[in-house]
């Protein structure tokens, strides 16, 4: 059975979710076109009052891998927690031969070392992404938090 | 390829979702059927002792269009937070041709203005749905409340 | 329309999770096949450091069973609440005619008789299953618990 663009969509936001959870994060530029790649982290607030600046952005696959070795190698230094996604409310639609256009809200929860669990984070992505070969990638995915008070929250992708 | 019902249904909670997440309350009428029409908020424990006394209820469109106008004008004051929908958990079937009979679990975040996250509503929902048309709609959306403790609950839809 | 194999393990999460949410109890066991069955929770810090030793286990149908004529009979003593399971991110993969493997995450929210909502548990399912005539059912479903530092997590099957 051939699976339909919605359980495609999902099953890339589930599998993205789990290579960052489990902290592979090598795989995470795999998840973006090498040509387009526009990542950015916006507040809610500011993206609803049309005022673009991020928190953080990586404008090129450049820079996607660029964040990833800085946490592979340990360079950035932040609480070391466990981290889990809930991925929901998926929806996606083609809007061209191969481009298609894509949300979803998360739900990202966080476990400290002692075991105790609190919210993490709370948003929505919004994801422009193209079929190459056989694989879904994003060539644009933006990150609208609802929740943008937590100090270390730019440390890992979200 | 046609979706089925599940993704239909799916489809139909994220949007939903989504128009109240983005306040966008003129949509919310127009998820319910126009003729039978009944959204009621219960709570768990009255729900699970057969007391069937709702902590809000909206018996006809008038009373849905009613409470929407209430909330677009103002009218109504309440603590100006962002909400999002997370919606898990969806099951659907056929109960007749055109008759389906569904249901979810919701957990509605809410995050103030300085990007404070928090629990707001933990619940489910049991549907009766009709298809008109090309559309889904709601005949019966009864909302189950875990948390009925907040106290603004009430002023937004679920 | 045949539900994909990604549906049904969808379907199978949801019931199972609604027959504990619901106290349905008596329902647990026939989630699982009868001839091969594991049920057993663990912290994810043993699990990634690849220590088995389970925080608790079922190894055998009969313990299933015991299990839950434990929690029917009222002989196990606990806190009073109501649970509520959101499963997200489920991938279901067929490893062989009629194996699956599959895992999701799950976030169960616990609401107290006074409708005060939160976090009991965050951690993800990954279940070995069998199709058995028409039903899926689970051979093995490890528990990997991120929060574990919560005092009545064993009373009831997650």
């Amino acid at each position: 059975m051939v699976p339909s663009l919605q359980a495609r969509v999902e099953r890339f936001n589930y599998d993205y979710a789990d290579a960052l959870d489990q902290r592979r994060y090598a795989e995470w530029p795999d998840f973006f076109t090498a040509d387009a790649c526009d990542y950015r982290v916006v507040s809610r607030e500011n993206h609803d009052a049309g005022l673009p600046a991020p928190l953080m952005g990586c404008y090129s696959h450049g820079m996607v891998k660029d964040r990833v070795t800085m946490l592979i190698k340990g360079t950035l230094t932040y609480r070391d927690v466990n981290f889990r996604h809930y991925i929901t409310n998926v929806r996606a639609d083609e809007t061209d031969a191969g481009a298609i256009s894509a949300s979803a809200n998360f739900l990202v929860m966080q476990s400290d070392l002692e075991g105790n669990a609190s919210v993490y984070m709370v948003g929505r992505y919004e994801d422009q992404m193209a079929i190459t070969g056989d694989r879904l990638r994003l060539r644009r995915r933006l990150v609208i938090v609802d929740s943008f008070s937590i100090d270390n929250m730019l440390a890992v992708p979200l």
